[in-house]
């Protein structure tokens, strides 16, 4: 049973009641708290040792991806932070130093986002580091973008460039809380998520929850310094737009809209945001699975890394 | 540097806005959202194998007290649970079907005291297994007993019976949602918290927010039968009284009010729930520290458990 399927079987039956206007599976879970026009949004995320960071990260860049990882998913239901709840499971040698890095590098981006952290809890965990945030957001009721709201014809999106974050990107990048208030204040944005299973993978969960497929142009995928830099190291290297379709973390957003808003998309989010790239790298087509095109060639895209690239 | 110096240098200048209006410190953080009249609590707390419960714990009784525990400390802030988000850490090796136990242990409870579960991560944790919750709860404006609240002459009452939780009610126990609700409603409940550090602990929490010291009738505070079972099984048995002081994970309410409302606030509570003791343990004084008193003598109590305890 892999990850996937366990949390399908364990969200079948869970508890609810009607302040959930969207419960789990999505980016953030939506509710209805009584402010009109107000939705509330809630995340939690875990970082551990191992996994999304090594022993010889630097404590403050620990804290700082932790908290935006969660708000990274708030940015893909166009919330605002409010607060956030910090667990810190510590190894039991650790330095007290090292948890203030941690929380300093946390608060620091906090402040950013003015996101205020109103509590926690510090506990001893036989195993590695690891740390849990939860998340408690706002959003515009009818201005939530869902995972699952993508239509034949739309346009596919996504911000910045791909691939390559292990090399330094997953405990630098910033949030698009920003980029995402600003897009559905001025747009339909029919599905959103953030890309943080690979453009392949989170592109999947869209194309599933609206039972729909696309295609993209391989050409127009947006390939980032550090995938091409790993790409050039040696033969064994993953070319450069499978990483960018595959290798993840990039906290980009990926979202689609009607075909006919592309342009005026495109030229909006140039003059608001001229120092981060959008890009228009396909579109939603009835059926299943992506498809990528070339100028030459079109081949379904498996995304387990098996397919043969060339 | 101990658990609570940590948390202290860690709380000292954490991110904020205006929303909060009570942030770290208490049983939950308090946020205002902008709904007339209403509070929005917060709060997360972790069990992790090996300190909250053993491999040998059935796995629903460990999902179950997860989300107890928070619920507890809603209870504090006489709030109302609305939702909660899951973490699961697992070992490596940790068998799907006891994930799924978990979650029905969780499940019920959440189901009882309608809280929705909205939300969750489950990742691999190297160490044991270990689950943190999130709650957000609602309380009424004007109406939320912080621990800072006890005066000098207050009342200091307890709800059901204490010490020996380990034998079992730290698994079973029903957080007092219902309880704190009906006396916030009811009567000017000065400061509450809950126990579960224990009962000398948890009131020097409220003792040392509030600059003030208490004392205690010795014979009246409520020993749990199990501590009183354990009292008797061998020579190096701690006291029963004791016990009840420093056991801790009792989860019940402590709470002060005016020395006035004591009647109408023991005669309500036995008319309302009549299978749930509550207790008049003492009174709160000028100075500080736990006084505690019998027939024949006066003790400052350290509670530390090296004290000379008759």
């Amino acid at each position: 049973m892999n990850e996937f399927q366990l949390i399908k079987r364990l969200t079948q039956s869970l508890a609810t009641n009607p302040a959930v206007v969207v419960g789990p599976g999505d980016d953030c879970a939506v509710l209805d708290l009584g402010v009109p026009g107000q939705r509330f949004l809630l995340k939690t995320d875990a970082v551990v040792e191992g996994i999304h960071f090594t022993r010889e990260t630097p404590p403050e860049k620990i804290g700082r991806k932790a908290l935006a990882r969660g708000l990274s998913d708030l940015a893909a239901m166009a919330g605002t932070p409010i607060a956030a709840l910090v667990t810190l499971a510590l190894p039991k040698d650790f330095d007290p130093d090292q948890v203030a890095a941690i929380y300093a590098g946390m608060n620091a981006l906090a402040r950013e986002f003015s996101v205020a952290i109103v509590g926690g809890e510090t506990t001893t965990n036989p195993g590695g580091l690891l740390i849990s945030i939860a998340l408690l957001g706002s959003a515009t009721a009818g201005r939530i973008p869902l995972r699952s709201g993508a239509r034949v014809g739309d346009g596919i999106f996504v911000s910045g460039t791909l691939g390559g974050s292990m090399a330094g990107h997953h405990l630098d990048f910033t949030p698009r809380l920003a980029e995402a208030r600003w897009l559905v204040e001025h747009f339909a944005i029919h599905a959103m998520i953030d890309v943080s299973d690979g453009l392949a993978g989170d592109l999947r969960h869209l194309l599933h929850a609206a039972s729909v497929g696309a295609v993209l142009l391989k050409t127009s995928i947006p390939v980032s310094q550090a995938a091409k830099a790993a790409a050039r190291v040696g033969t064994n290297a993953k070319p450069a737009v499978l990483a960018a379709l595959t290798d993840g973390e990039d906290f980009e957003l990926l979202f689609t809209a009607a075909p006919g808003d592309a342009v005026a998309l495109l030229d909006g989010w140039k003059q608001q945001f001229p120092d981060t790239k959008l890009t228009c790298i396909g579109k939603i087509v009835a059926g299943e699975g992506i498809r990528l095109n070339d100028r030459y060639s079109s081949q379904l895209f498996h995304g387990d890394g098996y397919v043969h690239f060339a």
